[in-house]
């Protein structure tokens, strides 16, 4: 059973989430299907982030045992042409080694959160941004998510239902930059608890907003209670942009 | 009754194109429903450009003529609201001299056409994008783009239904650029023909392939025959985004 590593871009809005459930249509499912016939197995595919329902992805990676060495442009095209009409396409499939894992043997995750600054509502991009009206300080965001980055207890921003064993992480960078009315956000760690970005950003947002400080921030990470954090960004804006391997 | 000028925003997919026809909703059309409770009348939006449908725009202009004064940033709010579920957006409103009038007042026109570069099928940006699967050489297609800057006679790259006077434009730019799987290509000038720029895009594609050398789409453009055009862009790629006045 040779083992392929698949990169992989999706619309968010039309799945439950990356990871297989009963109440709708998972990414993880939609693929298990189109790969069906080159001999993988209901519950074969393995991806490197659990991205939630609405989130999206251009640069998810996944890894799934098939029958045959095949080649791989016609691994990527066969699951491509079988994904039709799902909002969701293989960018690449690559051989990988027999212990690759897409979860385990990443190092690094990286995601972008996009928002859009200003009164008027989406029109092209809508269900990919968040649309903030009020004027945020973009440059106090950025101040403010420099006191957030090394190992800390984030307890305060993971969702309540977060299966991780530890709420410790360690934030390797945390960048905002405003480009016109357009705010992009890019968060990057070795492994993030559930809802951590997004549970981030709209706490920065109350920054940017002027309702906290850089300091009410840094008091909400230290307070490690779930109930100061910031009300939580939508999953409309985030994307899980790639994952790094050593 | 106090003359407006909007800016907006709009996804073309949903749409007959800019201009109000019988066969279905025009952006035009939508906007003066969404306007009348202000006092505009039936065909009283006048806009800068007259895309086809499927042509997207971040940056239309229109000229309206409404009962009162009111506050600009009302008059975007109340439109806005009204022009729900539709995906359009007024970006702006701006009070205008009584002489100001969106088409005829233009100085200039800018066009960006969005071409994907890859084998995998579009997920995030399906119906904003041309998918070209082989690949694209962008700097041959931007060195042959420089052959019809200025004045021409561009017969050739106009439909056979364009109803201009003179098939006699100038291009102002026309510029290619990459940036990894994505061609951004940008084109301005006071005016276009019907279907020009698709048709111009569509024929440089050809260059990109290797298909014509920049001396085929020179020779095309001086042959002055409609039938020489190569193949016409889709709507998708397609975006207004600017319109100068003096």
């Amino acid at each position: 059973m040779p083992r392929f590593k698949l990169t992989i871009e999706y619309d968010g809005s039309g799945f439950v989430g990356w990871q297989r459930q009963a109440n709708g249509l998972s990414v993880q499912e939609a693929i298990e299907t189109a790969a069906a016939p080159l001999g993988c197995l209901p519950g074969g595919i393995h991806g490197a982030g659990r991205t939630d329902s609405g989130v999206h992805a251009t640069g998810q990676v996944a890894h799934l045992d098939l029958a045959k060495p095949y080649r791989t442009d016609s691994v990527r095209d066969a699951i491509n042409a079988a994904l039709r009409p799902h909002r969701v396409a293989i960018r690449a499939a690559e051989a990988a080694a027999a212990d690759f894992d897409a979860r385990h043997s990443a190092v690094r995750r990286r995601y972008l959160y996009r928002i859009l600054n200003r009164r008027a509502p989406l029109a092209l991009d809508a269900g990919q941004r968040w649309l903030v009206k009020p004027a945020l300080d973009a440059e106090a965001m950025h101040e403010a998510a420099q006191g957030l980055l090394g190992l800390h207890d984030f307890t305060t921003f993971r969702d309540s239902e977060c299966q991780a064993a530890s709420p410790v992480r360690t934030l390797d960078g945390f960048a905002v930059a405003r480009d016109g009315d357009a705010i992009e956000i890019r968060v990057w760690a070795r492994s993030f608890l559930h809802r951590q970005v997004r549970s981030l950003v709209g706490s920065l947002v109350s920054v940017g907003l002027g309702r906290w400080s850089a300091g009410d921030l840094r008091a909400a990470l230290d307070a490690r209670d779930r109930r100061r954090c910031g009300p939580v960004a939508p999953a409309d804006g985030l994307y899980l942009t790639h994952i790094d391997y050593p």
